[in-house]
């Protein structure tokens, strides 16, 4: 029987005014899933580690259980002979839950590709795509794939749509550094999404899709400064902010920082900021946590290229 | 006393999804402009070929006179011995009036490529555009950029904002060939605006922005497949393509013979399609006709490459 350990990165959706169609992979931090081929049908959880007993047991229920039953039953039927195998999983939370940072896909497509790597790699990388959008539907209660997919292939993805499922690789700019901001307290992606608007003025939106262009182009260009002024949101932000205790200050703090653009990560509490060097990201990086400590929250900040690569098998055994 | 003449290229804005922020030079047809520094000042316009006597040879209210007055102004406040120079045009349009192809920009961006030329290149080939822009506003209103940018700079071109004006220039990706067919018809663009409603469900935003982040994906990458589903506009086509007759059925025919995307130029009436090969796009551009001819309309049809340059200098005396 064999066995493989696989690591998938954070990532951030809802890239400023990229709102459900972008999302980016970070190197660190993320989360790891053990899998190990067993000779007893079906997808077990042994264990999991660091999420302070809060995630669902029930592989029926966890994110990383429902990716890879839906991995195994596809499998199975294209080869009957596989029925009999089982996956055990051992899930490590190197992610906070509800943070904004993509925890659930990270748990998600770390499991997908640890049982791909297990059983031998029937499927290439790409193809285990819609298998960890299974697990961000039971996480998120639809199949999102702007945090699965970055955290799968890396770089920056753009879903172009979803039926059919267009999913469109862009660079990793080495240019940019990211700073991301996580404050101790968790918010619900059901409750970030019921604050929005369901209309938008025509004026508003065209100005969002110049942003996103302009993203775009920034992103292939390797222009830091074009992405950070890109990412200006109208439309989300305005509203979401709302949920995140001192988000303008901290935005603020970011910008004057020398930040040359900043947004909130996924549908938040973090805050996400470009910078175009090490130096750069790490003042900003303290800014924000300076000003959440004036909220007062306390927050954790990670500095961290775009991850050009996304998950990675960390071991094979 | 120096002269020069220059030739501007038609223009393709609104390009599908990215409505009012995108356009991109095709190679022809399009507008020449003749100018001659004279030693009275203030600008003249000595003679317009090709309009049927219909564009005002007040330079006041012509977008070429508008643009070069504009420019002068601009260079005789930063030299006041430039205050006696006058500058004489002579316009020999090449694009149809009221088409969708940018026949103002035309003009108003071979007019300044012309004069700055006579004048000995004051001013780097970037920095004409605002003056181009002031005739856009005296044609259309507005001081667009969509169509005076490409025509100026060649290439795809995104205006991501106006206050302050932040132009991208993207590639012109040699893989596209552009079909346009334009129909002997007339269209105003005050009224191809006035059919569009105020607000968008935010939705529809959010998968047109996802189309215009993949619009330019495409052009990056030379995909033009990818551009091509790009295209797809739930928002504006459908409002605006009731003002064309025939709209649904030519671009039917165009998909059908094989183009990869379709919408509206400009405002209309003329619409382009996206193609791999020269073959195709003939093939595609016969299919568009033959579509506007059961209207019954008869139509041009123009195929070429997007054009990497924009303007140029075809003659100096």
């Amino acid at each position: 029987m064999s066995s493989a350990t696989a690591f998938a990165p954070a990532t951030v959706a809802n890239v400023g005014s990229a709102f459900d169609v972008l999302g980016f992979a970070l190197e660190h931090p993320g989360d790891c899933v053990h899998a190990s081929v067993s000779a007893s049908s079906g997808v077990r959880i042994l264990g999991i580690e660091g999420d302070g007993g809060r995630l669902p047991r029930d592989p029926l229920k966890n994110t990383a259980g429902v990716s890879v039953r839906a991995l195994l039953d596809h499998l199975v039927a294209g080869d009957a002979s596989l029925a009999s195998l089982g996956l055990d999983l051992t899930i490590r939370k190197g992610l906070p839950i509800g943070s904004g940072l993509g925890s659930s896909s990270a748990s998600a497509v770390a499991a997908v590709v640890a049982a791909n790597a297990a059983l031998g790699e029937p499927l290439a990388r790409s193809e285990l795509l819609p298998f960890a959008m299974e697990g961000e539907r039971v996480a998120c209660g639809t199949a999102h794939a702007d945090n699965v997919a970055p955290a799968l292939l890396g770089g920056f993805v753009l879903i172009r749509s979803y039926e059919p499922l267009d999913v469109v690789m862009l660079p990793a700019p080495p240019q940019a550094l990211v700073v991301v901001a996580t404050p101790h307290i968790e918010l619900n992606t059901h409750d970030a999404r019921r604050v929005l608007r369901r209309s938008v003025p025509l004026s508003a939106a065209v100005a969002q899709w110049g942003n996103v262009a302009a993203l775009v182009a920034g992103i292939f260009q390797g222009d830091v400064a074009l992405m950070g002024r890109a990412l200006e949101d109208k439309i989300i932000e305005p509203e979401r902010s709302q949920l995140i205790p001192g988000f303008s200050a901290v935005k603020s703090a970011a910008l004057d920082a020398g930040a040359l653009g900043c947004s909130i990560s996924g549908s938040g509490p973090s805050i996400f900021a470009l910078c175009r060097s090490r130096q750069s990201a790490e003042r900003v990086g303290e800014s924000m946590q300076l000003a959440f400590s004036q909220v007062p929250l306390s927050a954790t900040v990670h500095v961290s290229p775009v991850n050009p690569l996304g998950a990675t098998i960390v071991a094979r055994g």
